[in-house]
């Protein structure tokens, strides 16, 4: 059996917390699409192009890990690259509702696609990159929660004024 | 890659809900195993004997699923027949705390072992085995909620009084 | 429009919460039927007698309340009575789950029976009969948390060692 | 006994959940008012007007249900139309949650009006209106999640570019 | 033994909810210090000088309390001020998950500093500042809610228009 | 200011977790009684004596902790022990709503009585002494879960078949 599995978000930035969960599914499923919404959400800090430059320097380790930007609807994008499964890492129950009503409604949409949910390591339990962000901002020491590459670039980010 | 699943449970008794898993499992990972615990809870219905066959005959149209009992602890479970991922079905909050603990105390336990969480499907969100009981045994007929067998297998018991 | 409420439950022993919740359905529906599950279960207090009873004294000045115990399924008992609507309380969110649950049983066992939910008044959120006889028991005076029959039925338990 | 219903909300654009919500309700009550919030909320797709008007096709074949704008605290227009109950649907735990602070403050503010929730219906579970613009937007077939004349609508606004 | 303990919250306004929680913390501990973040977000009424001083008025008559405003991250004021834990005062399950990814961020960044949660009191539990401010400005008189130097600004920001 | 808190609990047995939790609280209030229920439990696995005993060798290091057992309510025995505090540590939602429901009753028995919460350490989330007796009489190594005594008196009534 040959599987692809599509692990779609906004990465902005990729965590250690995003990078545990690819890690994992890259050992039971054959290729792991980590996919890129391109939309230009005002409030993303980071561009579409350089949220795919950090996930891919994140992902550089790992061979059958691929990095991708994608536009419209997540099923479509699924469907177009032959993923039968749609990966996601729940932190606690407030994600956990939400997954589930996009769950239902991508199997109204897409019935054949599958979803499966990766429980969040424990050290990463707190971490989402939109805390994240408020900490590093407010001058926190980021470095053990992302990869070398995000820290820079978060700093940079910082003395530019931008977060 | 070739990926074994373990499906480990009660099934006290198998339900169109667990049957829905385990047929989505069947399709993504290579051989998918049926882990029924052995363990004489006198709160269980079914013998282990019981659940075996009515959870094999429900299997029985899934080329790569097998169905066994086993005793101890899952995780060492996995590692004796090989499975890398645990599969659970997800059906609401509550449970999805409850899985949490046990994800993390077996990431304590065998760290290399994964979980992975499959979301209900919407027409089985309700649907657990002891709820079946408590109606089935209140007169109600679940032939659209369990595999013919079991409802047969229930009927018998309510006659017999043992529900 | 004539419409008739079945608010069905333990009531071991019916409390003020139980009691809010009896008196504002009386204010919408035409007619309130308190069903008080007749099944023996050893973890229950008071008798179904008694349970009948003090529910039939909490409730006598409300006119169009009736109390009456039944069996069986609570859709059938809802079909026999005529009743269009079951009424629930809601206390918290885990209660909120398993009435989800078995709204969407009894909606599968009888599509055409409505359920409706009241939010418990504020102060008698933490308010559940087991918590209370938990309290009781220890010696607490819970006047302010039954009806006068039901603090003297709980007093009289304890006195004879059944609590 | 006559009661008035009020099922007030944002209806930014009505679905079939909202739409499956108020036919259980007007069952129940002699009449149900559809209440739309008239807010110039900037976050809204359809205006005041637009709401209204796919709000009365959806409800035409429902004889007591009649749809109306309203401004300020939804206690203050229930007392001005003589509703003795508010109306919500529930479809998770999150939506509970804050249903019940809302309840909590309507209590405080206008005690004698009543509030009670109806579970969103199993296929309507994932539906909201928020979840519904996003995928429409992202290209989407949602015929089935609401009526043809807001499906019509939802196209239009696409071609206009204003989702 | 002599704790000081830190309070940190945005505070827009304070409501009787957060001084019903300075006032419990202010029995347990030596010192409170009630801390305002001084982040300029837009989506706040007061502005820092505002917030603070009705603060002050409210928690003029506790001794061992005081207020005082703070930008940059609560872990490092909290060292600056000698603070030896954190309150917090919790509301419902969905503040308590929020709450629990915050003190986790914060033990990772400062392992010694002790975070501890006060339960809502139960006439508060709906109250929220935003909750407050949104019923404000629909016309409810929240006097009982808030000190009444809180109701008076309130009031003033409504006929300025500014809420 | 000098302040005791109670920390009572079942302690069937004490774990890293129960430890983790009073050893923090030892260090914000000057006495901390932990206070272990007396009541003979059918489902518990040690005896009053035993549970004592292992609590007092676990808190032997820390100078400002007692261990005692007490029957009764929790807030009685508070009232006479002079705890000005009632102390919980929280490790889910589900132990929220249960700990929010005893904080209001407790609050309705003694309302000068307070409960402070701390949030479980990252590592101890899943640890509950149910969980822990569950694994171990399956096989499972607990050695890094519970203090040294703990483990060996666990093993010893695994030996004795009482687990």
């Amino acid at each position: 059996m040959s599987v692809i599995a599509l692990y779609p978000g906004s990465f902005d930035p990729i965590t250690n917390g995003h990078l545990d969960i690819v890690t994992r599914a890259a050992k039971l499923f054959d290729k792991v699409i980590l996919g890129i919404y391109k939309k230009p959400d005002k409030r993303l800090l980071f561009t579409t192009e350089e949220r795919v430059d950090l996930a891919k320097l994140a992902c550089a380790g790992i061979p059958n890990v691929t990095v991708t930007e994608f536009g419209g609807l997540t099923v479509d994008f699924a469907r177009k690259t032959g993923a039968k499964v749609v990966v996601r890492g729940l932190r606690k129950t407030a994600d956990f509702e939400w997954e589930l009503d996009m769950a239902m409604m991508n199997k109204y949409l897409a019935p054949d696609l599958e979803l499966v949910c990766f429980m969040a390591t424990l050290k990463y339990q707190f971490l989402s990159s939109s805390l994240l962000k408020e900490v590093a901002n407010l001058g926190s020491n980021v470095d053990n929660l992302v990869p070398k590459a995000v820290a820079d670039a978060l700093k940079k980010k910082i003395i530019e004024g931008k977060l």
